[in-house]
């Protein structure tokens, strides 16, 4: 999905809602009882239950990998219910040297076919340029995460006074365009968010940390919502485990109707069409 | 494996040598065929020979992530394979906010039964805390990788003039001990190894870049050989890919053999016993 589909997605949908889907065996609605049947259905019925309301899905893959021997099965039986009109993100925050990078970007966009991979930056260059080689393809770069550790390396400064999320995101431009490239900032950090916008004007942010973790929606579009939109916001918990009981696809859906009102509320405030 | 057991089996050995699997279908020895079996076959017989010479694996997760459906079967049966008396490690990379990341530890050391696994630390402590709970396992985190990308980020100096890779030794020794907690540092850093070897004395260092990637094994024993040997130092393509005929499981034990003695040598010189 290029740049120009997914800004189109956006204003049809008027929501840039990503899905984040995170299954834990042990958060699945009873009633459908164990095992990696059990998980493709919660994920299918959840996929079906939002997919008026987003334009981009994100698998956890840590999730995934815990399920066991079967932990490759139930991911490509989830991604095949993943629907085509949204971006597919593996959330799987890989990288390693160049040589293995390659395989890791094998695996996620031509064996999976995901349209985007989460990628850490702390190996440098040649560990994210496998990614990026896949120029049709989104490279998610890790910059300022919403967990508490991103300030134990992330938000250090440099001797010329720039923080590693900041010179992360600067060396990365020389790496890709917005065409291909996104970063990762964490809706726990309003300030930041700002700042980061000023730096990348034109590139996306996959924005986590809104809902459960504390980040509240209008801020991040204060911060970085633009003319071509360039956020997508995802929740994860929030929506996949709005009810634990047989009602779960319908509150998931349910809740991220309401998330796409609110994205809707706020594309018609600030963007003219 | 403790880590005197670990000290226990690198006396008993006389090798600190690590095998790294790296299975890739396009190097595999032709007469193998191809195919989940093929992988399977090659990895167990490469196992089997080199088992005598080292004293940890390290399995590759990218090398077998890419391997489509069967990826984890594969991954799965390669484990099957490895011996007890080793430490086995798998190299993944991994990390992600508490939450997500605890899911990759219980994958790699629960489902998986794997000894170690190799962790990065970008996104700080509670993304790399999950897998130091696991106190009976190892978390082996990224410090000074040896690849050129090293220098993007880990090398960058903060204001008080510390390079990020020696601040994120230097916090997590308050994460994590000698007995569970291991860095990676490459041999392709000889003058940064003694430095390393400096801040902490007692951790074990995993140490990829020796052979193909260009460091020297006598230089890095010059830098961080201990009284407790304290490193690991890997070798995979050099082993692995020793030959592609008919013999490449003959060959891969002789290169392997070579090490152990390379290593023996070392240990005999310098080791008091």
């Amino acid at each position: 999905m290029t740049r120009q589909e997914l800004i189109g997605q956006i204003r049809r949908k008027s929501s840039f809602l990503c899905v984040g889907i995170d299954p834990d065996p042990m958060k699945l609605p009873p009633h459908l009882g164990s095992g990696p049947g059990a998980i493709i259905r919660f994920c299918s019925e959840i996929i079906r239950a939002t997919s008026d309301f987003c334009v981009a899905y994100k698998l956890n893959i840590a999730f995934f990998e815990a399920l066991g021997k079967q932990a490759w099965d139930v991911l490509y039986a989830t991604r095949e219910q993943l629907p085509a009109d949204c971006l597919l993100i593996a959330d799987a925050k890989r990288a390693d040297i160049g040589n293995s990078s390659r395989f890791y970007a094998r695996a996620f966009f031509d064996d999976l076919n995901f349209d985007a991979v989460t990628v850490s930056p702390y190996m440098g260059e040649d560990s994210v340029r496998p990614f990026l080689e896949f120029t049709d393809k989104w490279t998610i770069l890790l910059a300022l995460t919403s967990n508490t550790g991103s300030q134990d390396f992330q938000m250090t400064s440099s001797v010329s006074g720039i923080p590693l999320y900041e010179q992360v995101i600067a060396r990365a431009t020389s790496w890709g365009g917005p065409e291909n490239l996104m970063f990762v900032a964490g809706a726990t950090h309003p300030g930041q968010l700002k700042h980061i916008r000023e730096i990348v004007p034109d590139h996306f942010l996959l924005i986590p940390g809104v809902g459960t973790q504390g980040g509240n929606l209008s801020e991040v579009a204060d911060a970085c919502l633009t003319q071509d939109i360039g956020i997508l916001v995802n929740s994860s918990r929030e929506i996949i485990y709005a009810s634990a009981g047989e009602d779960y696809s319908e509150k998931a859906g349910e809740h991220a109707h309401r998330h796409r009102n609110s994205m809707r509320e706020l594309l018609d405030q600030r963007i003219h069409s």
